[in-house]
């Protein structure tokens, strides 16, 4: 069963150990901000910094663990038809949209989102990590570090299919920011299912 | 009054808003790794995924704001001899001497002397974020995204000075990882004065 998220919108759900989430962007160039926590400690939450450094690499694709903040494996990469994401910025936010945009009014972006989904799973605002961007495409100046959001490499129907190694809580978004899906918000969809 | 940070050790001290913290490299090429919380709630601390995000770059210098997981502005970076730092990697830990080194009796690491400095003052190990590791330098290839740890380009002498911006619980270490700090354990100083 294909869920959709609406645009500017997030879930949280479920993963059991094994199964497997494919999360798929149906219209192409569209941005989904994934969070996970330990089903049974949420203290325990995926770590970009532990993640990129035993990686050794900042661009995580097939065959790359998500490690938590214990150093934990909680998610492989099992198939990945697009083969860039972020993993360096926090989701968006109404801070950020004011702090970059000088938006008066902004949107609760993926970071409120994720915290309304979260809440009722006992998921305080605070404890929501530097999110795995999926299909963000942040491309790096080696020499004086600059970065720049451009947009996603994902074209219709690409998808990226995740394994739980452990129960875990997921909070997903279709992403609010303009700038990481080009200007158009549209919906991501994903689907859960039995592993191998 | 200028401390010293022994080898492989870390500490953990008060920042009041306005003063100054200066981290010096006594003899070069030795890596410091920085965590903040604010003084008066915890659950706020320094945040990469932010900081990174507003500065729109990965080398944080002079000038810099670190920016907390609430988008407030902890520290400012008032002075830099160095200009390079990172801000992507999770403090050293027993855990990363396994998985990168394979030592079967690892040292406990930044992480471990963070979590050691900081108990006292209430932060559980779970709310140690990504440091910023002061004079370690992390390269990237911009096209596959690897990243490697070189030696810092610190001398003997050099300094950062960040100015708080809000009452600070200070986190620093002399980092235990030989990778990033040339193989050789050394100490790092820092010294806290009035602002301007």
């Amino acid at each position: 069963m294909i869920h959709t998220i609406a645009p500017r919108s997030g879930v949280a759900f479920e993963l059991k150990r094994g199964e497997l989430l494919k999360v798929i962007d149906p219209m192409g160039e569209q941005v989904a901000d994934l969070v996970a926590f330990n089903r049974h400690d949420i203290g325990e939450a995926i770590s970009s910094g532990r993640s990129i450094d035993y990686a050794s690499r900042i661009y995580l694709s097939t065959g790359d663990p998500i490690y938590s903040n214990r150093s934990g494996i909680m998610l492989l990469i099992r198939e990945d038809t697009v083969g860039r994401h972020d993993f360096l910025l926090s989701p968006c936010s109404a801070e950020m949209f004011r702090i970059i945009y000088g938006d008066a009014h902004p949107h609760r972006g993926c970071f409120g989102n994720l915290a309304a989904a979260l809440a009722p799973h006992g998921v305080q605002p605070d404890a929501i990590p530097t999110a795995f961007n999926v299909f963000m495409n942040v491309p790096i100046d080696a020499r004086t570090g600059a970065i720049r959001v451009e947009p996603p490499l994902s074209a219709a129907g690409d998808y990226i299919t995740f394994e739980a190694q452990m129960d875990l809580l997921i909070g997903l978004t279709a992403c609010s920011a303009g700038q990481s899906n080009n200007f158009s918000y549209k919906p991501i969809q994903y689907e859960v299912s039995a592993g191998a």
